[in-house]
């Protein structure tokens, strides 16, 4: 059976080197780039990170989608996607890197990071009370590949670990709480990470309702927010303000409702707010290229796709 | 048998809750506070922190002497220290605690905190590559209690670690380097973490001169200093001298030639340098004493005394 074509089709990252990483590794199977004129009655699959609205419908023969990223919901929001699988990414490299990223954040909050940055400046030796990780309860909103394995390294480093998903499925050593274990989830978290995916279900739960829900008897004061899912998760106003009134006492965030973030925003210069422009976890594209191929070969020989979003639940 | 004395010899710290921790949990056991007058003959152990030099000398009956944290070098500091066995802490607290700090530090540097704390001052989405942690090299100097601790943790994060210390002897996942491997040791090291005890062979081992054998190849530029064994490990005018030609990046210290750090200390006020009141690893004054007292019955009922430092080598 001779190779499909492979279209992709990419706004936001670098297109052309995406185009010439598909082409060396594709073992001489057809790439396409989206930017040039071609017919869309020849293309098999498409490889996309959030493609224009509208932009793959009208191909015929589209088998697949494969979305270049772990969260598809950019793709997900075009109403006019054509009714064929989408694939996500799931990789081990990226997986790590948003460890890191989880671990890092909910250290430096734990340690207290900024206190003690301002105790330098100040030339001062002081030395409050430094409570171990085991003192600290740290929630996990979303328990898939990535809330899983960020769930681990915490644990070994001691903190009280419970996670939140739609199904409550458990996870060894870790509380889970399901759906309707929203209220006692948060009334037991210090300092919350969020690895949800963006669906009509989540878009807009990290909001004011929320986190007054969070518990208020935490050995370092008020909660913290951490979150690498989805801008769209969050309503930024309703940051801003429950840091101001002490309903949250520090955010590390990664996504925001409109990125780059905009330089009228004033979490960029808000003395409790640690932002990232959305590289919590960067894919690495080798890996991310060759896991795409490989699900084309391997489809292309019999086999099922894996890791295939739900679209009735949107993840 | 009677239950023997213990006298409590604290400086630095606050002795008064000690000697009424040791009182509370002695179960009868007779205490007795060093900073009131006793009889000398009487004393039978001694659980000690940084004592005056001399102060237990001229005790007959005396049996052991504990010291308060992990390194006892201030207590062999003291020539006219009795020759008896001196016994340090060892506390899975306590060295969960240090695992933290050094996790915490590694990934700062790793994930270019300061850097990106910069571009959020200036409202900068910039997002330069961000290496995963397979890409960097840690080395470990001192690998014991704490040293074998944090390099599990930094190995389950993905980072290439080794280990430096004076025996060699193995440790399972990690590339061991013996006393005479410092060099190849040095040469691969782009995150120098360092948990050495300070031991004469071991003061001032952080000189210029062993910073300008770390790698200069690193995926993230100069190589970083994160020390929190013991300030007399540290040449503080090399580090200076090191961070301002380029030879290190940055450091992270929380230990000091002079604790407090001296306000005239120009490493308080340096870009690149990160301090920290010595508090990597605060030891939690229960499980200390718990520790203690346990080993003095331990010892009363016919059993030898455990983790007693080797006075031929320092620790
Ligand atoms: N910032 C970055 O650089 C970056 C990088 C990669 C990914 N991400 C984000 O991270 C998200 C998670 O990735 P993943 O690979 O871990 O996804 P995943 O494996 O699909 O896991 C999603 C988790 O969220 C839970 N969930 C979904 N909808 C829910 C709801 N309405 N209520 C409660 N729980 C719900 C799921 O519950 P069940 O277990 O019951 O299914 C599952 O545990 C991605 O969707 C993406 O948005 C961000
Ligand atoms: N900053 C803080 O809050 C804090 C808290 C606790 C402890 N500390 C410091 O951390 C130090 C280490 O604690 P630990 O419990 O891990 O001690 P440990 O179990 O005695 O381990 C010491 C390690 O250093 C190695 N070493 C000693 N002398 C050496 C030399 N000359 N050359 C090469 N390697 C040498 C030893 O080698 P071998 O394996 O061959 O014996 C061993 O691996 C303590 O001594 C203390 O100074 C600091």
């Amino acid at each position: 059976m001779a190779k499909g074509r492979l279209l992709v089709s990419i706004a936001g990252w670098e297109a052309e080197g995406w185009v010439e990483r598909f082409r060396d590794m594709g073992k001489g199977r057809e790439v396409v780039d989206a930017r040039e004129p071609y017919d869309p009655a020849t293309i098999d699959y498409a490889a996309v990170w959030k493609p224009a609205p509208g932009s793959l419908a009208g191909h015929p023969k589209l088998k697949a989608i494969f979305n270049l990223g772990a969260g598809a919901d950019a793709v997900l929001a075009d109403p006019a996607l054509p009714d064929v699988p989408v694939v996500r990414v799931v990789d081990p490299d990226l997986t790590a890197r948003m460890t890191e990223y989880v671990t890092l954040n909910v250290l430096m909050h734990h340690r207290r990071v900024a206190m003690f940055r301002d105790f330098q400046a100040g030339k001062s030796w002081k030395s409050p009370y430094q409570h171990a990780a085991k003192d600290l309860r740290v929630g996990i909103m979303g328990m898939g590949e990535l809330g899983k394995d960020a769930a681990e390294v915490l644990i070994r480093l001691g903190f009280q670990v419970a996670g939140w998903s739609r199904s409550g499925k458990p996870v060894a050593g870790v509380e889970i709480y399901g759906a309707d274990g929203l209220d006692a989830f948060l009334g037991r978290t210090d300092i919350l990470v969020v690895l949800l995916p963006l669906t009509p279900d989540t878009r807009g739960i990290l909001n004011r309702d929320l986190f007054g829900r969070l518990a208020r008897d935490g050995v370092n004061g008020a909660p913290t927010l951490i979150n690498a899912g989805r801008g769209g998760l969050q309503v930024e106003a309703d940051i801003l303000a429950a840091l101001d009134d002490g309903t949250l006492g520090a955010a590390a965030l990664d996504v925001f409702e409109v990125e780059p973030l905009p330089a009228t925003s004033p979490l960029w210069s808000h003395p409790r707010v640690t932002i990232t422009p959305h590289n919590a976890a960067d894919s690495d594209p080798q890996a991310t290229g060759a896991y795409i191929l490989n699900q084309i070969d391997d489809f292309e020989a019999g086999q099922p796709l894996r890791n295939v979003i739900d679209r009735a639940v949107g993840y």
